[in-house]
């Protein structure tokens, strides 16, 4: 006997992503801001201001991607239960990618899935990781091997942070910026080559266009079995230039900026790629304050870390690579070892 | 400026639950079955006869409740990690229903998401715990506080398991089934207090039926804002008696028996049903060798337990109680205190 199972959704996931000041916040459920000692002392009184919540709780996480694992995780959901959080509380994430990925995922799993909301207060996160759902932890194996798929109930984008950013960090947000253009966007591209990204109303330009970008990549491909795996040009390479230098030699986006130029490298080889391109995107990463060279040590090593990726299904590397014309793109599955290390060993320039 | 996010599912999610003899199953991917050492002691090998799969792995878990935590969830995700497991293969959960939820929980949050197929081998996960989704570990605040709402690909209920099940285990299995009639179904009912269901023929109509009705209830409300809380029904009340009870005196089933009585007596005493059919109910339950009588000891320290429940949200109490007639429920979030005191302790029979 079979009994078939249809489970029907009750809708379609909805949410708003508000790009301005950040508005007043009533809440009439418990909320807890996730946050971490850095943010908080830069921002944690104004957001304060904004929310109002009959039972409102701080949970400081320590900072740095180091702590971005499960047994931070496991202090959240502790405090949350220390406080008699339900499952109609909400958390809000205040903070960076990491502090943004780890809400998600506690809110993902407290109690089968609590609500949240992003407050993101670095540009990566802004213009990346606070729109389209992925969140996780890292763990011993790589970045982000353990989490779910979990969309907020809305995301605000308050360019104000912005002001305390560190150079660097901001230099990693645009690393994120331009690998949408250089996929997606010739336009985009070039409005980003030809203004100074430091100046506020070009910066909210650019955020708008890169958030318009992910939504309309992530409405049409959420679980990435598509098109969404295009938003990992530069980070198949980038991944292992982090898991090789433990996550603290570069900043995410600074990885993602050097793992471009690797992939623009593979992508002159395989002749999919013009070199000038190749070239002006690298002086673009360069204008903008970004590293585009990694001395690999051992490029045999590095090929093998590859296949610890989330995205090497069935022990093929999918390589996301441009198109051959600024805003399009290639996905290849199919490229022999033998070219992807002599690109390797083109790229180290030996 | 707001940009409004729309993510559309790409398919409802459906899958079959298929009631007989296992069939071959032959898969294209790495698989790994996740049991423990009891039910791979009976089972494991004719299951491995069925299974075919270009590499599979068999995790052992230990068995019991008490290892129903994330340090368990975690050694599962390491085991798949070695193995080079990627976001295309698929856990198959070989057990009853702590198997099952943690076997669910791991392939929820395993690089944020992969298959898994169900082969329940205890009555009670038979007709309840391999349908709806729920997953989850038990942490020191309570009961599945920490899971996801995951569906399966696939779930196979064959009942050539449940002859080598222990009495006890049987009997509560035919708890949850009880519940169901009780809440869903008087004909069903009928059927349940004029058959013996140890008989092979008998236990298989009463899983088809069992499986029916919840896959009926789980279709209208995956994620339990409504119709689903009505299943819940014995368990607010089991869920204190387990937690009292260290989790090791009662069998789940048998704890939602004592519930569904202690919820008969509060029923009773809020006029909502006749004594004469709390009364055939328990004897139901006594027939089919299930414990209903739990002593007390504290009812204040009882009642505060309740508020650790998850269902309690906004720190109200819903009590899902019969609803008059057989086969009818209602859902009371209102009742006060005094109440739900006094019925405890008429039940208690002091």
């Amino acid at each position: 006997m079979i009994i078939p199972i249809r489970l029907v959704r009750e809708s379609a996931t909805e949410y708003d992503i508000t790009i301005g000041d950040l508005p007043k916040l009533s809440y009439d459920r418990k909320v807890a801001i996730v946050t971490n000692p850095t943010v908080s002392a830069l921002h944690l009184e104004r957001v304060l201001e904004k929310i109002e919540a009959p039972q409102l709780e701080v949970v400081e996480i320590p900072d740095g991607e180091e702590y971005k694992n499960m047994d931070t995780i496991l202090s959240i959901l502790d405090r949350l239960f220390q406080a008699r959080f339900d499952r109609k509380s909400l958390l809000i994430a205040l903070g960076g990618g990491v502090v943004g990925d780890m809400t998600g995922f506690a809110s993902s799993i407290y109690q089968r899935g609590i609500g949240f909301v992003q407050i993101p207060t670095t540009l990566l996160s802004q213009v990346d990781a606070s729109v389209g759902g992925k969140t996780g932890v890292n763990n011993k194996y790589g970045k982000n091997l353990v989490g779910s798929f979990y969309q907020p109930e809305a995301v605000y984008i308050d360019p104000a942070f912005l002001e305390t950013l560190p150079p660097r960090e901001y230099a990693a947000g645009i690393a994120e910026v331009i690998k949408m253009a250089v996929m997606f966007d010739e336009e985009f591209y070039g409005f980003l080559s030809s203004h100074d990204l430091r100046e506020r109303e070009n910066i909210e330009k650019t955020i708008a266009k890169s958030v318009a970008l992910k939504a309309s990549v992530v409405n049409r491909d959420e679980k990435e079995n598509g098109i969404r795996a295009v938003l990992n040009y530069g980070h198949t390479f980038g991944h292992v230039v982090e898991n090789e230098t433990g996550y603290s030699r570069y900043l995410h986006g600074e990885a993602v900026s050097i793992g471009m130029v690797m992939a623009n490298t593979l992508a002159v080889e395989l002749g999919l790629l013009d070199p000038s391109e190749a070239e002006a995107i690298e002086k673009l990463l360069i204008d903008n304050s970004l590293p585009t060279r990694y001395r690999i040590e051992d490029i045999d090593s590095f090929y093998d870390h590859f296949f610890l990726d989330k995205k090497s299904a069935g022990g093929k590397i999918k390589f996301i690579l441009p198109g051959g014309k600024i805003g399009t793109y290639r996905i290849v599955d199919d490229i022999d070892e033998e070219s992807v290390k002599r690109a390797l060993k083109i790229y180290n320039g030996s």
